[in-house]
């Protein structure tokens, strides 16, 4: 049977040959890819659309370019300038509401890998979010922290893809922690009941306990909607 | 303050203010961007960058170019040419627990919202999926059908954050589920076993029960890992 002809733009050949050599382990972390002209001559494309391609996958963030030396495949990839997710959902005007919702579905499990998996120093680390947490007042700063203590527990699941998908969202959850808190701590004298709910979590966490840290990480997240929605005006609300 | 000059490069720079106009909603889906010459212009860069930064858009699936019409914002995105997740998930070599465990996490919760808000179109299409499941004997058909199932119950879940996470990592979720039922299958009859899960997280689904959907799911995704597990060594499974 005839194969159907999907692809018929040349970058997309050249992305799509990158991809398989890196699913099948020809390029590896780290790799040097063939030069541009090698690959225009094994491709049989111009030189132009080789280019094009392989600024695509810098932008995208998989690759890196080594001045005078070539680009070579990224070894870590925290960091992504470009977040399609984070764009794609903006586009679509997705609500607050999902995004809470995800991270409930997300974290309220990952917290209880991350109490059984975490190693002595990362629960350091964690220790040491939650005291700068108490002890600073800038609430820019905070927000920053908040984030910073949520994204370790993921990083101590060892699930890396959880982590991965964290950082693709990056953008939408500073957007969110940052409106989330201002609104909360609005409403009322909330330091001190955020302060607590993050350090149960801790807690949990250190004491190794699964459960315990499911359930902490749950109340802190029912409180962050509920008063998120109290916020909002009965029209809002639907 | 000075803010820490980030961007040097001026793709970066162009790709940046593209997703700022996103943000702030001046550019919406179906919208045409401003032309390479007016972008370039207004940008104050070359029309090479210009050219780059928009087919670094359109790889990742922002974008379309339509032929002597010029560059649109998509309207849909559930195709994606390129998944940078998948590709980063390769290159640190993810284990398969890996991509069953985000599974568990994500599916064991959206089965549940999507037991309250499905649709009735959308239970008649989930239940010819489950008949086509039942006919075809075709084991490559089966697992395109068995995908599409789970990406039916996601879309009813009507989170679209999360919908879009099993879109990114689409070819990673073909491999496993192909890899998966491939095993799961050569250990037995199980073809009858795989058939009657699927049919209770319907059911579940169906009877509008989110507890029932979520122990449905629960149940088939433990029964896929343990039959994974099983079929490896000892060492394999350390």
């Amino acid at each position: 049977m005839f194969k159907p002809v999907k692809n018929t733009k040349v970058y997309e050949h050249i992305i799509e040959q990158i991809q398989n050599m890196i699913a099948d382990g020809t390029l590896k972390q780290g790799d040097k890819l063939p030069s541009e002209r090698d690959l225009a001559e094994s491709l049989k494309v111009s030189r132009a659309s080789v280019r094009e391609a392989l600024r695509a996958l810098e932008i995208i963030g998989i690759t890196e370019v080594r001045q005078g030396e070539g680009n070579f495949i990224k070894t870590s990839f925290d960091n992504c300038l470009f977040e399609p997710l984070s764009v794609v959902f903006m586009l679509n005007k997705g609500k607050a509401e999902d995004i809470l919702e995800l991270r409930s579905i997300l974290e309220i499990e990952t917290v209880a890998l991350a109490a059984a998996r975490i190693t002595e120093e990362e629960l350091k680390e964690l220790e040491e979010l939650l005291l700068q947490l108490k002890e600073t007042e800038d609430e820019g700063i905070n927000a920053f922290l908040d984030k910073k203590f949520h994204y370790k527990i993921a990083q101590a699941s060892k699930n890396f893809l959880i982590v991965n998908i964290l950082n693709v969202i990056s953008s939408l959850m500073d957007t969110f922690i940052k409106e989330a808190r201002g609104k909360i701590l609005n409403c009322g004298d909330n330091t001190e009941v955020l302060m607590q709910q993050h350090e149960e979590i801790y807690l949990s966490i250190k004491n190794k306990n699964p459960k315990a840290a499911s359930l902490a990480m749950s109340k802190h997240l029912q409180f962050v909607y509920d008063t998120l929605m109290k916020e909002k005006t009965p029209i809002e609300r639907l």
